[in-house]
């Protein structure tokens, strides 16, 4: 049976394209005493992953063309139920991107809804 | 000795003031699965506490004035010694509020430091 609840996965640091990304990882690595964790993947390309910590949530950094934001991402086991799940609280969806939902929430937050790993 | 560095305290939903805040924050709590915690102090006066879960990060909302947000705040033992460190790696003092600073990182993104509980 799926799991019709989102988790909280993490927080994603959206970082304009005019901001050096490299150089906004390293700010955010020495301000959270996180390591960079670097990947060469494709899909990876305008993403940062700043390591995990226990006990914290998983941040990363990503490029956008929109103003910096930070952003929650849910996590769940079936995207579709979790989102319809939400547009019932009263988000709505905004975009489908790969294998995750953008949605907007009624107090304005962008925030994304992603499988569980 | 104090600790000069800063840990992740939380994160904070910064909610317009056209929205409702409590309708902001049952939209959260029900996104989250976090119970709302209710306060009638007066410093708590725009601000909603959602429950702390486990391995999870401290998260509230916050009634505020400019545009919905959602910001960081980094805990430190002693507050004026980690603005220091983080203006040292490029953060600005934006304003200094009761017992914590307001700041804004390189990447444009704004953020509080907090004193440690």
């Amino acid at each position: 049976m799926s799991q019709h609840r989102g988790r909280l996965a993490g927080f994603i640091i959206d970082c304009q394209a005019t901001t050096d990304l490299d150089d906004a990882a390293c700010f955010w690595s020495q301000v959270l005493g996180r390591a960079i964790t670097p990947s060469d993947a494709s899909e990876d390309a305008g993403y940062v992953v700043l390591e995990d910590v226990a006990g914290e949530p998983h941040i990363e950094l990503q490029r956008v063309t929109h103003e910096p934001r930070v952003h929650l991402d849910i996590a769940a086991d079936d995207v579709t139920a979790e989102v319809d799940r939400l547009e019932k609280l009263g988000a709505r969806r905004v975009e489908s991107v790969r294998d995750w939902w953008v949605m907007e929430a009624p107090s304005g937050h962008r925030f994304c809804v992603v499988p569980s790993d």
